[in-house]
């Protein structure tokens, strides 16, 4: 089985790329083992075609020790750029990762590292897309964990409670859970507070007749999870029923859909006809996905515009909705595995509409 | 008076520059009050020597209506660096910001968009480093608040106490005294966690004799404030007062010699020449400080190799500590403004020795 460091190296020969400089450490992370958070200074893995990749690490990064990888060490007043070019060759084009910062990239520009500088970040993030088996064994586990939570989180929901109020307990919740983190700050709203998908747990309080919607997400061994159920709060309308399963619909519509060769445009396209079709189309009004892994929005997404084909080992979100401005809204998110011969969900919390009496 | 954008225009023409495309959030809202968080996406401010700034968002971004700017809105599918590239003089360098990233920094080099591209960002870090009286004016706010947050924190210093059930707290309590953020994590450490000067807060539980060393900050109209306080519990022994009085002497002594003129290193040897005479040179591992505004740590420190003469408007940490691994640590720090005539401290939170008994 070929490493992940090798797939991305052949992804960079098919762009006519030898070596590369990748900065993000999410990248290097995913191809060395070795995590390390910079804050402003350098940190970097040179990818060499002939000869070995170089990992550059300031002497105030603590590191294990078992990297099989040649290190250069430097420190604040060292000249790092020098050493980063020494390592470099100048009769070759170098590719660049897309983050890397003009403090660190115009000294190369300048000393002529290199035969031309390319942003090749496409050679990592295509290949991040597919996870390989331990990976997808992680994402499993994580969304499992996020099923567990979510019932946790139901339970919270009472009378007179706040957003803010059971948002402040969820992090307890995953960290008992075995989680790390959150994989990205709790969304929690009630009511009108649900047409605002990006809303933020406030003072709101709870009434009888409510939207209850968790978008929630954990860090399990560095991968992400994150879900998305809309309860109800005692009462349900005839037109919140009628959203709630029409985006319930077009999730499994979507979900139905996927297997290999399949393009992500066509998975949005079934969710998006069965809301406008219902008249709601205007009220849906992003993408119906985004792929997912160590990062919480990892590149690629699942949009009318992303030709791209599914391929076993893509796992990404499908998240339709429907949000009425000052009324109500309802998403309903499930990660996905692409497989073989079709898909593998992540999620196995129930989706079917549940009215909470506490 | 000048205004703030005038200032960097004039420190970039005395850098032979004439346009400079900034994208650090913290330098656009120091100059036009506009802050957005931007995440992934591209924002940017292009000051222009000839004809006006151009702000550059992305539709997603919200900003209140009155900025007296020019404003070219662009959406994700938008060729955005194209519309970037009007707008910049090809003839002239192009100064950018030290934090562009290489997405957004090759386009424009691959399409000869200026006569060449200079980081400038420090035309930019040097005029943030000396505050105006309005700064000066929310910085003296910030450090009152961090004042009476020390008093606080030192309230929840008890028996049986851990370090991450004060840190817990500390959140609320700047919010309830008027401070919408952290500045930092807070650091409350504990006897010989005290040793380590990034200590996290732990489980540790507090025992008669150790250290307790609070290191934190807030956000008060976007500015911080950062101050350092080690008190003792129940018991000091003798080599803990010696250590104590020492780095309070380094402090104190450090602060006398601030005025206009002095060179920052000096300030550092002061500092260190008094530990080091006591014996404590090598426990004592860290700058003497770092500069302090819209940002946790700005540009600018207060160390052995920074030659820099004191300014007025400046605004720095002095910070002396003596850390002995695994056994103690202390260090007393103070935000400072140089003034026409020497020095403004901006903490007043005693540094007399406390025990506390509770």
């Amino acid at each position: 089985m070929k490493t992940r460091t090798e797939r991305i190296m052949e992804a960079l020969k098919g762009r006519g790329i030898s070596q590369m400089l990748v900065v993000d450490p999410m990248s290097i992370y995913y191809m060395t083992g070795v995590y390390v958070e910079p804050f402003e200074r350098f940190f970097a893995l040179l990818l060499r075609e002939n000869g070995g990749h170089v990992l550059f690490l300031n002497n105030l990064f603590t590191i294990s020790e078992e990297v099989g990888l040649k290190k250069v060490w430097y420190s604040d007043t060292d000249p790092v750029m020098d050493y980063v070019k020494e390592y470099i060759d100048s009769s070759s084009v170098l590719g660049v990762d897309k983050d890397i910062k003009a403090r660190f990239l115009l000294p190369l520009i300048e000393a002529k590292a290199a035969a031309g500088f390319v942003n090749s970040s496409l050679a990592i993030d295509l290949t991040r897309g597919v996870k390989d088996e331990e990976e997808q064994e992680k994402m499993r586990t994580s969304s499992k964990i996020n099923d567990q939570a979510m019932a946790c989180f139901k339970a919270l929901v009472k009378e007179g409670v706040t957003e803010k109020e059971i948002a402040d307990q969820t992090l307890e919740i995953y960290r008992k859970l075995g989680a790390e983190d959150f994989s990205f700050a709790p969304i929690v709203s009630f009511g009108a507070n649900a047409a605002d998908p990006h809303h933020m747990p406030d003072d709101t309080v709870l009434k009888a007749g409510d939207a209850v919607l968790f978008d929630v997400g954990c860090i399990k061994d560095g991968y992400c999870s994150d879900m998305t159920r809309t309860f109800c709060y005692k009462e349900v309308s005839e037109k919140n029923r009628e959203i709630y399963e029409l985006v319930r619909r077009a999730n499994e519509a979507a979900i139905a859909k996927i297997k290999p060769g399949v393009p992500l445009c066509e998975l949005d396209k079934t969710a998006r006809d069965i809301i406008t079709e219902a008249g709601y189309g205007e009220y849906f009004n992003h993408r119906l996905g985004h792929f997912i892994g160590l990062g919480e929005h990892e590149y690629g997404d699942v949009s009318l515009t992303n030709e791209t084909k599914a391929e076993p080992g893509m796992i990404f979100s499908i998240e339709p909705g429907i949000y009425l401005p000052g009324d109500t809204g309802v998403r309903i998110e499930d990660l996905v595995l692409v497989t073989e011969n079709g898909v593998e969900v992540l999620n196995h919390y129930s989706k079917e509409l549940e009215v909470i009496e506490a």
